[in-house]
């Protein structure tokens, strides 16, 4: 997270104008989220970072790990399974779905269920958050599941846009769309500086 | 990339707003750029998705397949090196670099190479991309080294602040910050719809 990232970095102080722009909201929708949160800022202007990370983490339970859960073991599904940045975010994925039966019998650090044990392990461990790493052709089918099963919030990296009711939140990391932005830029940026230069 | 997605969902007109909004720009440089590059709307507004891709995958010489490299075979970069999206985009990863010798030995699509052999081929292929996927101790070092080969766009999984010079353009990936930007964005969702329905 970014405060996370900001004291590892030895900032002391930020502002809502900091926060915002690395969280993509606008500073007064930071100030009212942490105002509402009885987050105050600094007499002198911006916020203590270390304060503000301790009050977040009590306020998120954040002391607790919180357990997600991870659906479709394939190539960006077992990088997510092995992912290490989780645990410095007291984040743990504690149960994999996946339709190849092969992958339930895999020693993994996780234990894989077929699709259909998907609400029986979210209901019985009050989970509410998914990471979804699986073929957009079935990406609407398996979120409908989700949804169903009781998740609120998903992590997708399928590049489509999917129906959900309004309490479910949807966080899409489009890899195929984040290379092509890059060239877009990187491509304006050298067509610039090339007229710029002559 | 979101005019793909556009075409994919048979969406026959599209506006500076909308792709704006997609690609986290304002609209009026949509339009700005657009017309630099001799792009014109239609007379009712707006844009035709066909003739706009076309035109884009003109200027991008999209017609042609991009070469662009990988550093870095761990899970990431594995789930990388296997990324079915690419295809789609025109993108075709052409040599992995990494540090450990077991794979430059494995029999992958894509030849491995020892990082001393980055500056080699990014000049022999004309290589100006790469997709970064190491770990934060040393992604400063990496990207230097690419800088240094002659890269001037790097899509970076390590979330970490990377100082580059101006020619170069850095888009990040951090899928920590992401999982945490959506714990936030459900926890809040589910705040407020339980004070509005108490």
């Amino acid at each position: 997270m970014v405060l996370i990232k900001m004291q590892d970095l030895g900032i002391d102080t930020t502002y809502s104008y900091n926060i915002g722009q690395e969280i993509g909201v606008t500073p007064e929708q930071v100030r009212k989220d942490f105002s509402k949160s009885g987050i105050k800022g600094k007499r002198k202007g911006g916020y203590n970072v270390n304060e503000l990370l301790f009050t977040i983490n009590d306020i998120f339970r954040k002391n607790e790990v919180q357990h997600i859960i991870l659906v479709g073991l394939g190539n960006i599904g077992n990088a997510m399974r092995q992912y290490r940045g989780f645990r410095k975010i007291m984040i743990q994925i504690v149960a994999g779905y996946d339709i190849d039966p092969v992958k339930y019998k895999k020693k993994y650090s996780i234990p894989v269920y077929p699709m259909e044990k998907m609400e029986e392990v979210v209901q019985e461990l009050g989970i509410s958050t998914a990471v979804m790493a699986v073929p957009v052709q079935v990406a609407q089918e398996v979120c409908n599941q989700l949804v169903g099963s009781g998740i609120k919030g998903i992590l997708c990296f399928a590049p489509v846009h999917l129906k959900i009711p309004s309490h479910v939140t949807i966080n899409t990391i489009c890899i195929s769309h984040e290379l092509e932005y890059l060239l877009y830029k990187t491509f304006n940026k050298n067509r610039d500086l090339d007229s710029s230069g002559g």
